[in-house]
């Protein structure tokens, strides 16, 4: 049974195809339709509600990967790379690496809209991932094609030679949660060169202060602040 | 094979009967002896990294019971609901009815700390919830029990006589994300009793305002504000 036009069908076994899952799976393409339907075209049958699941199902799929691959790790650092796996910029363009934007109904007003594209194409990606989650009611057609991006991201993150690049993530973190950006000021408080005190970071959001930290470097102190202000937000979450 | 002792592994098989759950089903007792050890009890083996998970399988279960009792229900409504639902107070009520507390490993230090009791309570069923997922990759030994939990609740909230609590959804949203309560002041701005603007409220989280409203009692201005601000709060998640 399909309640969807033959050809918005063929188009979607198209991406199905692209993402490496096999056609005669038990996909629910009224849902798939559904999830690639954005709010501008349609009020009342468009993806909110599957996003609402997706962004549950997104968060799942990469504890679980994280879990499997890191059993040892630290929760703040699983937490932080959660935060960046999850976060809008990656999920975008993950959908944008599979051409989301050529299967996505969307009124050509809001498609002009080029600032709301990223958010656009994450949610879409999110409605999708419920689509395949709530068409077999586990991860089998999400994991396959979703956990080798996750995997090579999360080891990008922690093999980085700056290992954990908190401003990074805590930028991840606040855009994502605050829509706002972290702010540093950094002064001069040591006076011997290569110190550990050399210079002191304050970071803030919307003029609050979330913390501080010291360093050898502009660009280290800022790290140390960024570092705790992270680990500040990630454990009241 | 079981790595846990067989006085453990009875312990545990009672509070899975208490859950309903089948007995000769796929649960690895491994791990549901994990998620039910504290870190004061062992710094290495405890359940930090299966709550990590179990929040994502948390906020999944919510979100899926959601969208099949309420398909057509507008997506602030859900997140709201989810809010309540995934709450610490209401993770600790619900394992708090199952003895929880009866199986969980803690040092004494720890257990005297009455304090931190509701977040331990939520923090062990968010575990024993990843223990179950990760025992058969889907919801099935989840949802027969925690389904009627959250269906009641979620009933409860949408058939409030004063329906949208916002005050209340505020206060969980807040008390869950940054661990501070919301604070109203109100002053009369009207002199017509009886006006829609006979009072206005604010409402400020850590001393930045975050929203105002305006009604005819102090209640109703109330109300208003924190309306204002759980949507605008829930739209920047």
């Amino acid at each position: 049974m399909s309640l969807i036009y033959p050809g918005r069908q063929k188009e979607l076994k198209k991406l199905i195809e692209k993402l490496g899952l096999p056609e005669n799976s038990s996909i629910k393409w009224h849902l798939l339709d559904l999830a690639l339907t954005h709010s501008s075209a349609s009020a009342k049958a468009n993806y909110e509600q599957l996003e609402f699941v997706g962004d549950a199902v997104v968060r799942l799929t990469a504890s679980e990967l994280l879990f499997e691959i890191y059993p040892d790790c630290p929760v703040g650092e699983f937490a932080a790379i959660r935060s960046i796996l999850v976060s809008d910029r990656i999920l975008a363009k993950i959908a944008e690496s599979y051409g989301f934007d050529r299967y996505l109904i969307v009124s050509s007003s809001a498609a002009s809209d080029k600032t709301g594209a990223e958010s656009r194409l994450a949610d879409a990606l999110e409605a999708v991932l419920a689509a395949l989650y709530l068409s077999s009611h586990t991860l089998e057609l999400i994991r396959p094609w979703l956990d080798p991006h996750f995997q090579r991201l999360a080891t990008e993150i922690r093999s980085d030679p700056a290992r954990q690049n908190y401003k990074a993530a805590l930028q991840e973190l606040t855009q994502g949660k605050y829509k706002t950006l972290p702010k540093y000021t950094v002064k001069e408080t040591g006076t011997v060169q290569g110190g550990e005190d050399r210079f002191t970071a304050e970071v803030r959001l919307q003029e609050e202060l979330l913390a501080w930290g010291k360093g050898r470097s502009i660009k280290a102190a800022e790290q140390a602040a960024a570092q705790a202000a992270f680990n500040k937000l990630v454990s009241s979450q």
